[in-house]
């Protein structure tokens, strides 16, 4: 076992002890699952997988699937007609609340229920199985492996569903969706009855970390602005009505589900999962809530933690026949050219007179373009003796 | 003007024109605020600041004074007591709304209303002038200056406060504020008459930026964990009930105010604050949120944006006479820990047999625990000639 | 024409110049009405019918259906089943309200859609067709004819009625119906698409307003407990949330329909419809509501006005051979007893000696029990020479 | 002891048994009532009053106050100015809720707190002694005895009055009470605290069901429109989130309060009022609303029990040397009007040609005009040997 994986085992084995809630009961096929049942992966920027516990241990996706239906939507539709029939606003509600914007009749936002079948409605398709078979597609991208629907959860949903058999008539009382709400419906039971492991939750999660790359594959699922807007509406609604609280002690864009699932994506860094089907009161897993809390204490990944550095270059230097090179590799933000501009005012301090400085900004990754606006124009004010490569 | 400094001014330009709004009417002294005052301030990891457009104008602080006495409140009183009297939930309703949950009578969180008097109330002290000398005093250390009430204002606010008041007595008749409301009132209606301009607000938001250091002083203000419990908070409740789309469209922590202030966070790179009277339906500065928005987007400031690294140290490689030495600085995180790692076996792999390499930690700045002990472990499991440093 | 109907014909044209207010929008074929029909009904004691106005015109019963329907699930069910499924408390909520009780989910009250959805649910029958039959039977008798449904009315309720189903799902959710959805939902948008004129619901408000006896066929249709409650309900929650208001100004039971028609019963006294299409904010009929506010003013119909006498039976004196005879005819309530009591003090007093009363109560109609009880205790106190034959 | 009297008593005892709740625990004072406590007052339309159980016990008067507040203000203020400052429907809330009407603040009614509030502001008076002054001689000549305030219970009330307080600044940010909240909310404190009897109780709500004339003094408190704008209120709103199920079970105008009382009104027949201070959830009194209900089912006192007649005279039939006299006396009302017509009509049918019938309408009491026109017009197409005498 890795060290990593190790500390990963630690942690889950932390949490092991942790006995209140209870599975879910409104699903009476969820209200059987073996609450001891645990596991957890992380998935890394190389796409190292790495999982403990239950790891063989498949269970449905329930509201998980709720960020990436809503990726599929966005990168079909565009935000703004995904926006015209669903907020972008915590609710202050519980996930199954019957409550939608006075006058537009939208749903406060694409993870609770309301909003997750308006949003699973603007998936084309012709009928239940056509627009199911486009959302499996879709989120086997995301877990890098083919996706199945468990029929009998599934058909358990579908025959206890009259709460969101509500919601998809209201919905389509405001026009918020169109056609047949059947489809509508059990295309959303669909796809909350998809299997998944913890592994493919934390790969999915990735996907989401790395801009829309699943790190595993290397395949591009999602545009990067896709996986920003997910990430941004995970970050103030995933946890339903614990979403401020969770920030607060987490600070990772996570979703959770009534299955016990629970994923979390620390932006830039990984995508990790948990997986326990003992639910607090919130509908979130208890063991799934403590072990991520205590994997981004103990890994320093709350998204409001400051970092050294953000969006600033890694310097080389070396001193060639023509003079001293300073490469620039990673990326350049606006606080990285106030950085470059500053190791440059020190070196021209420190030269003597003649020498030369070339900045060879060629190898940057990820370059914002105000950034190097701004860098150039720097350039512009500096002794002729330095220069910009590009 | 710096390159930096002329990309504000276009930023500003770009907004003036849009004159959708008005001053805010219900207090009467704002009512008569001009509303084409437009002013912008950003503050970056050396404390630098830029400002354009009416610089020297001020204002009343307003709500924005809610993050900072929020901080002052978490510093003194830790977190679990801030939070027995006022939650973390974004409420889905306006930042007046009379609602408070269910059975304890906590607002949903501080920066509304009801939650910002509660917090103000936590502030200890001595009567009106008592408690607000520490919150002036606390709010001065953020801007570093000395900031005064404007008891014009102060006075207009008491004199029409009457909403507020009935907030007061009714966090008391739950038990969430104890003692006089007239003190709790009092001194947060003081407390949102501090003047301020846009500088001070950028100076106080680079504080929050940094992990709770003011980068103009350099004095430590508070904890870094107040800081980032603070930007949380902000996150998913700073803009009234727009911080969702806000999260999404604009991505940083934030907090408007009546007067027509508005701040932002970078964490880690910039403190940002505009000020322009006129307000959205929200009660944000219309000009604010485009010229925020859009510098957000130029420089890639988005929090849920991807970065080519985060938590990874910066690595130099010397060949000295006891072998290879690769120096770690800036910050070790656990991704950092996988990438130190790939680059050894690389190493490795190309190394002549006999050769040494060195991995010298010394010079890291942030270090995770989790991370070194990974990175520790890492080095039990490699050839002898691995040795590291630290 | 005769004086009581000129006087009918004098209030409508009193309100005919109205024109605030607009047919029902919201089903297609509502709102196609002539804005401009008017007619009025009354129906009094002896089952005499006066009507004015387009006597002829017909149109949908819409939401009058809902007491009749709650009349009929009484009968079946009895008061406390009913009850079970739904509450008897005024919502302080628009009539298509997604509001249903914390915990049981049932809706407040059987006049607001989710209520009536409810209770049209507990009318026994197998299918739609068999529970609509059983329905139009019931309100057939109410009205003293057969009535039948628009079917054109009804398919454009059926294909526009998401709101209602929604209404009807959220309710199984709850278990407050059971079986199917869709034949609780068809069957209501059934009943409500019953055509009636104004004389129909006049007779059938009268039918309520005599406990039970509908006063042109001579039928009980439903007991006089029944109807008792069916008019409580109306008189708390009968005109939506205008109900309170409505009880002030005007102070009678009642129940208005979206198609414009509005019904009225003033106990004892009348059944009173009007129908005019044109409505206001609250969904009640314009010129209904004017016309029946002024008929109860000018004829003290309000429920809260003060009577000379209730309850107090008449009285004949007549002098025989064997003394004199004090006949009782009418009702014999509490304040009754007192009264006769009071009486026979006064003969007492003015009696020469030896002489005999016999108090005659062979020819009350309604009595109540305790107030016999009453009366006959107090002439055991009485000289003996009072005696009462019963 | 009195055959009523006795069976009074037997209907207190009937409750006696029933310990199921616990006296009011929010104002200290209250708190320390003895729960044992029972007692019942009817007073009937000769102000006779009949007392039963703890009758010399008195206790504050709390909320029952608020009816006889608002008599005041519709009597001095008029109905139009008192409705645009508070609303008169229903609310679905508790009693003491912070809700109030969009865009208006004025709360649901005046039997909730805010409402109560509201319209103790519309007593006119300078500072809290005056205007108390003013609200005891009111709610004095309501009862036919000077009443006074228990100073400890007001102290209690006013220590622990933050929610009122709260309200109270609302209602005053909303422009619903002008002027002082100190005033406004002492006045009100003071006004629940005055001390009452279940035989107060009896004798004041008797003053409303007798159209204002308080029927133990004889002197008239109120117009008549003022006491049935009162009972219209209480019909809808007496009873809390009670109300509607009141109405359905018990039938009867009533207004409960905190301490224990509970006053209902049969209009024109009595006024009744029960103490006991054990409170349901809905803040209740347990054995009171049992007591009542039995009463109110034993006597018949149903609002909306039919009738066997209600405005039809009483006639006498005397034959005199100038023909047949029909003499009329009581209350003429349209069903009066055809009630008197079908008996001419008996009457013509079975007279000897040239005789002559005189109506002596002389004597009538109560005569809505609208009926009596009716009558003269009827007698216009009679036989010219009937005559009307007015």
């Amino acid at each position: 076992m890795d060290p990593i994986t190790a500390l990963l085992h630690e942690a889950l084995e932390g949490v092991r002890g942790l006995d209140a809630g209870a599975p879910a009961s409104y699903i009476p096929e969820l209200a059987n699952a073996d609450p001891e049942l645990l596991s957890l992966a992380v998935v890394g920027p190389h796409g190292r997988v790495r999982v403990v516990g239950d790891v063989e241990q498949d269970f449905t996706i329930q509201s998980i699937s709720k960020p990436f239906v809503l990726a599929l939507a966005l990168a079909d539709r565009g935000r703004d007609a995904v926006l015209r029939k669903v907020g972008a606003e915590p609710s202050g509600e519980p996930f199954n609340a019957i409550s939608l914007e006075a006058g537009t009749g939208r749903p406060a936002n694409p993870m609770v229920n309301a909003g997750a079948i308006a949003t699973s409605a603007l998936i084309p398709g012709d009928g239940v199985d056509d627009r199911t078979a486009r959302i499996v597609a879709g989120l086997s991208a995301f877990a890098g492996r083919s996706l199945w629907v468990d029929e009998q959860v599934y058909a358990s949903e579908s025959g206890t569903g009259d709460r969101n058999r509500a919601l998809a008539h209201l919905l389509r009382s405001y026009g918020v969706i169109d056609g047949s709400v059947d489809i509508a419906v059990e295309t959303y039971f669909r796809q909350c009855s998809l299997l998944v492991t913890a592994r493919d939750l934390a790969v999915m999660g990735a996907t989401l970390a790395f801009g829309g790359i699943n790190p595993v594959t290397g395949d591009r699922v999602v545009a990067e602005a896709v996986a920003r807007d997910v990430l941004s509406i995970m970050t103030s609604c995933g946890m339903y009505d614990y979403s401020g609280e969770w920030l607060l002690r987490v600070g990772l864009p996570a979703k959770s589900g009534v299955s016990g699932g629970l994923m979390a994506v620390a932006p830039s860094q990984f995508g990790v999962a948990a997986f326990s089907p003992r639910l607090d009161a919130y509908g979130n897993s208890v063991r799934g809530v403590a072990v991520i809390e205590s994997l981004s204490e103990r890994f320093g990944m709350h998204l409001l933690e400051p970092h050294d550095s953000v969006a600033v270059p890694a310097f080389t230097v070396d001193d060639t026949d023509s003079g001293r090179v300073l490469r620039l590799s990673g990326e350049l933000g606006l606080a990285g050219t106030e950085r470059v501009v500053a190791v440059l005012r020190e070196l021209a301090d420190a030269m003597p007179a003649g020498a030369a400085v070339t900045v060879d900004a060629r190898e940057l990754g990820r370059t914002h373009r105000e950034a190097l606006i701004a860098l150039r124009a720097e350039f512009e004010r500096m002794p002729r003796s330095f220069v910009l490569r590009e």
